[in-house]
This record gives C-alpha cells, structure tokens and sequence, in this order.
C-alpha cells in the first residue's frame, strides 16, 4: 500500500508553520508498515487543490489530507473532495450536538458557519475529534482509501493515532509486523561510513539498512518486516552483527540513546562522578549532561573559566604553565582535568579548553580544541579536535566529542584501578 | 513567479525529520514577493524523483531543491536533473578544494565518493557551502530557474539567505524592496500579544504585520514594500511606535537580536563583568551568553553547583540557610548570586536553582525556580518562576527568563550606583 499525505493550507506555503503533521503520519505509517511515497502542501485554492489529489489518485492507494476542514470559506477539503467524487456533503448528528455543546460549555454564540464543520462526505466512517470541533473521516472509493483529518496537531494526531491507525489496519488485515534498530555512532563521517559498510548497503533487502546523519549523529536505521516481532529481530540480528565487526568501535549507543544518556548511563552504572573544567564551550558540556533526570548522583558540578584569570584564580593553574603552552594545549587540558577533579571530589575530571572562534586564540587557530579525561589516578588522557564549522557549531561538535570520549574511556575503564 | 519547492530525502518520508527547510524558504520567499505553489517531498529513488520533477516544471516558474546532493548513493538530486535535462557534471574546482581542505584540516582521509560532491551542473552558477562541502547551484533551462540546495538546515539557511535570495532578484530584475522589522517579545504569550494588538492587525497592509512563535521568544515581523529602502522604513516607522506604546515593555530586542546577544551587547558598552551559579540549568546560562563572539571581556565565568554539596563547598552557602528555607528559595538565590559575584571578582553575579524536574526538589513542585540578580551592592533581586514544561523545556526557559531579567536590570540600572 502506497500513501500519499496532502496538507493543505496557505499559512504552510507561506512560510508561517511548519508541517510536523506529514513527519507524524509519516512514523506512525512507518510503524505499521505503510509506505509514504510522497508529501504535498497546497494552498487555500479549490483549482489546485483539484489538481494535487488526481495527482495523488494516479499515483496512491492511500491518500491522507490534514487542514482544511475549519469553519472558515478557505476549508475546502471536503468539498472539492466531495465535488470530485460526485459525492454529497451530510450533517453527522453526532458532530453537530458535540460542536453545539462546545459552544454552550465555552459561553460563546455558536454561528452559522460553525455547522458547517458538522458536514461529512456521505457513507464515511466519522472520526471523532476529541480536542477540537471539526470531525475526520475516512473511507474507500474505486479501490483507494481517502482519509481527512484536520490541522491542528494537537486535535490531528489522537485523531490519527486512535482512530485512523485502527482503521487502516482494520482494512488492511495486517498481519506484518515492523521492527526497527537504529545504530547511533560518532567520530565517523557518513560518508566514510557508508564506504565501510556498502557490502551490506549492496545487499540489504530485509532488513533495509539506511544511513542519515543528524545534528548529532551518523546512523544506521536496520528495518525488519516479518510475522512476528521475534522473527523480525532474528533478521536484524545477524546484519547488526556483521556491521558491528566492520565498525563497532564508533558505535556509541542504540535506538533512542544519545551521547548524553549513554555518558549518563555508564557514570551511573560504574557508580562514578565526574566535575567539568570549561573554558570554550562556557558550562554546555555540563549543561548537556544534566539533560538526563537522575545525573544528580553522578554530576558533582564544575566550573567556567572562560579567561585566564578564572583558570589561574579558580583552578589554581599556574601563570607559567600558561605562559609556555598557551591556553589551547595539552598541558592546560591536562592541569584544567586535574585540578576540577580534585577540587569536586570526583572520580572523573573533564576539560575543554580551545578557540572557539571567530579569532585565533592564544595563538592557536579557530576550531582547534583540547580535551582532557582524568579518571582516578590515571595518567590525564588528551585528546585534540580541529574543528572546522561556525563558533557555536564547534562548541557543540567539542561538547560531543566529550561526551565520546567520555564513553569510550568509560567503556575501557579498569575499574579496579580507577577505585583505588 | 510561482514556485515550488521539492525536498529530496526517504528520511522525510519515515517521519524521521521534518521539513523544516520548506518552511524557512517559503517564509524568505514571501518577503521578496514570489508566491510558492506547492511543495513536495519525494525520496531517495531516481523514478519517482523525476516524475516529481516532471510535475513541477509543468507547474512551477521557479523549483527549488533541498537535499540529496551528499556522497553517498542515495543522493541523487542533481544526477536525475543532469539525466533529465541532458546536462553534464563537471567537478567544480573551488568546491573539490575546499572539500580537500576540509578533510586535511580535520585529520581525516578523505573517501573517493567525497569527490562526487565537488560535482556540478555543467553552466550552473556555483552556490558556495560555508558551513558543509556540498555546494548548492543555480541555473536557468527553457525559462525556467533550477535552485538547488544541501539537506542540512544549518547549510542549506545561510546560502539560501546570502547567495539564492540575491540570485533570485536579480534575474527578476526587481525594483520593488522589502523591507522587514521583527520585534522580539519576552514575558508575554502568542495569544495574549495578538489579543493586545488587534486593531493593528486588523488594519494592516503596508507593513504587514505577521506574530510568530519561536521557541525562544514570540515576535511581531513587519514587513512593507516600497520602491527604496527609505521609504520602506518610513511606512514601518509609525507602526512599530503604535506597537511599542502597545506592548513596549516586552519587547526585548529587534530583527536578530537574541536574549543572549541583547543581554552581551548591554553587559558590554555598560562595561560590566558577570558570573553565574547555576544549579538546575547546569551550565546553559553561560554557554548560552558565551554563544556571542567576544563575551570573553564581560563573562569572568562560574560555578555549576549541581547539588548541595557543591553550594556548600564551592560557594560557601551555609549549611543551615539550606536546611532552613532550602535550595529551592530566594534565600538560597539571593546567597548563590552573592557568592559567585565576589568569588570571581565580577560586578554582577546570576544565579538559578530550582527543580527542573520529573521530580520535586527539596519539597518544592517541578517547574519552581528562582534567579537571583545581584549588581554592585545593590540589593539582591529575585524573580520566581512557576514553569509547567517537561524537564528540559523548564531548564531552556529559565535560562531565557533569566537572560530577560538580566536585560530589564541592566536597562534600569543605574550605573553611578553599579560602579561606585
């Protein structure tokens, strides 16, 4: 089965919102195993409006509209549906009693072109809408399924999840099942990555194996389809397996871990605590990390030295050793990780020191970052980063590979070592 | 000019990310005047790719690209628009070396399908990638405009700003200039603003005058178009004071101003040095004043006091102040601002603590908050918020208030007091 999601309304085209709806439809379909071949946004106009759903008729079996289905003279989806299909607009009883209640609740007049949200297309199935006024509908026509919800998300997406889903798979007899496993790696390109693995991207087929890359993250997405959720997994199991051997060691975390909740994670878990020195990224390493509830047991805290007066005053970081290797090196990377460690009482301590940009920094050019990982009283481990993007996207880029790192160290930590 | 707009990416269509591009472009668009008539997502796959293509140039003046000009297999966006318009793909020079660059700048190796990102449409005019390697193009074929653009937004904005939009007027040969002014509002709901302003938006033409929720601010964009930029600015002129007379006292900053540049612009032509004590937000506050070039002069630093002990070791909070109003309270504030400011030798200290949540903290509810503001040796001034997000909304919008705050205290402080 074939979708195609249809949002209509100018206020899209315009610029003024985005379309989440599509994105919504499009997981929830995902799940089930519906495949969206296309998305379109047309505006407030019967004529084009016309022309994007014979479009869609050629070319789906399922076609789902979101919007217009308002009050106003510019809701026209069910009645340029309706016209199309030679179809009759109706008064759903349940509806109109539902919208007139809405309006005896709110203390507000009810007017004339309220009813006409009450009207449905005649012979389809009603979808209740719960958390506004205008009903959704679905129903099948020469062998396609139409289905009509409105735009607000927040009256969309019960409507779709609740009614419209059940209905689809009611209708479809799915019997198939979908599973998916997203592996979430760093300090890989895509690219790089692909080449790696593009012996499986040759042959995948089931699961598919698909890469994307986020703000944060390469990925691979491994989607099974089977009969049973147990079956689906031992088909992704073996295909995990073979990329894991080709490149596990960027492999940082699964589905929906993040670097921040894998770091958190395994704090938590070798029962550790960490303090973070940082000049660069001014608080946002820490600040990510505290996104994960429950960080408190193993977060102590840290401070920003963002000058050099602050490392010197609050760190205790000699004026010397500053003078002779500048605040973007090892060695203040290493004391920065010391120092911050010792002053919290912490297992770990982490530094990020670096010029961030737009200007060089004591010399060093843009984007070069030195990271320090002191764990118990092992040697500080260093790590430097030559960063290539805007200001605020190599704090972020430094502020990840941190946390990397971070969960590297951790992933070989010798905790016997570590706890003495 | 109609355009559209056609975003290339299987991952839109999983419901794995949102348009969000269609949106910026369409919203850019609106202000120069070209009216955009549909817009379209399709997948990585060539067929269904070029009967997309086909359908817009039946349809479109103007079509606009976004994604699929990575290197990997699946982006095929410009070898689809090479095959159907019998175009060639040369490697363009400038994109191949900066592509090198980037690779040797970064230390890694660079794969043999990076090159096929340097790969442009023969007679197209080279659209430079200052944030990613994929350049984007611009070209002209049987009277039609071809825009092509990078998937990621953070590349995809910035060229479409500085290189498209310029590209675009030109060959309309406009005369007529827009001209935009967006107000930023802070301490005040959508609903609310638009309540206030009513009869301006009911009366507006030229500008218009169009509210827009962000998630950091809700803003007033008024746009007017007029044959020069001085008149342009004559008509938005008296508009803008009625607004201001209006709803002043929560505006903010204008146009591109942020909380985090107006509160960094205040702190330095007042010649001030701030430090921060941050509990729940754990460090954003700052990183989020340090995502302004050159806060180095006014951010001495801070001190992330993640939990009770931390306050009572870093900062020296007594113990029994804690016990007795706990660190959920003014008290705890008023002492966290105090500290920090005389511990690093600042004229302003900040502080946030509160219960970011999912749980309540020392017997206050989630979303409870309290910042303290000390300047000079003024008085201590707290604010209180009762924020009802989930755990990372609350910590982001505590961090926007108190960048609000801080900006209201410094537009009324009176400097002779601070500096004495």
């Amino acid at each position: 089965m074939k979708a195609e999601i249809i949002a209509v309304g100018s206020e899209l085209l315009l610029g003024q919102i985005t379309n989440t709806n599509a994105q919504f439809i499009s997981a929830r379909l995902a799940e089930v195993g519906i495949d969206v071949y296309y998305h379109t946004v047309v505006g407030d106009n019967p004529l084009r409006l016309e022309k994007t759903i014979e479009i869609a008729q050629s070319r789906a079996d399922l076609i789902i509209f979101t919007g217009g289905l308002g009050p106003t003279k510019d809701d026209l989806t069910k009645e340029t549906i309706a016209n199309m299909l030679h179809s009759e607009l109706e008064s759903d009883e349940i509806a109109l009693r539902f919208i007139e209640n809405y309006f005896k609740r709110s203390g507000r007049s009810m007017t004339e072109n309220n009813k006409k949200q009450a009207l449905v297309l005649s012979g389809s199935e009603v979808l209740e809408n719960r958390f506004g006024m205008a009903p959704g509908m679905a129903f099948e026509r020469d062998g396609q399924h139409y289905i009509l919800l409105p735009g607000p998300p927040h009256e969309m997406r019960p409507m779709f999840e609740n009614m419209a889903i059940p209905y689809l798979l009611n209708k479809l007899g799915k019997k198939e099942v979908i599973v998916s496993r997203v592996l979430k790696f760093y300090g890989i390109g895509e690219a790089e990555l692909e080449f790696r693995v593009q012996s499986i991207l040759a042959e995948q087929r089931n699961p598919t194996v698909a890469p994307l890359a986020s703000s944060e993250a390469v990925t691979l997405r491994l989607t099974s389809k089977a009969h049973s959720v147990e079956e689906a997994h031992r088909l992704i199991e073996p295909v995990e397996k073979q990329i894991r051997m080709l490149v596990g060691k960027f492999i940082y975390g699964i589905d929906e871990e993040t670097l921040a909740t894998k770091a958190a994670d395994l704090l938590k878990t070798k029962d550790l605590t960490i303090a973070a020195a940082e000049s660069l990224t001014a608080g946002q390493f820490m600040a990510e990390l505290a996104s994960v509830p429950g960080i408190s047991s193993s977060l102590n805290g840290g401070v920003v030295v963002y000058n050099e007066k602050a490392k010197v005053e609050q760190l205790n970081i000699s004026k010397e050793l500053l003078d002779q290797f500048g605040v973007v090196s090892a060695e203040c990377a290493i004391a920065l990780a010391t120092q911050v460690k010792k002053k919290y009482s912490s297992t770990i301590g982490i530094s990020l020191t670096g010029a961030a940009g737009p200007d060089p920094h004591d010399g060093e050019p843009m984007g070069t970052v030195w990271i320090g990982i002191a764990i118990g009283d092992n040697p500080v481990k260093t790590f430097k980063l030559q960063l290539s993007g805007s200001r605020n996207a190599n704090r972020k880029r430094a502020v990840n590979f941190a946390l990397y790192y971070l969960i590297i160290e951790l992933q070989n930590a010798d905790l016997d070592t570590i706890l003495n």
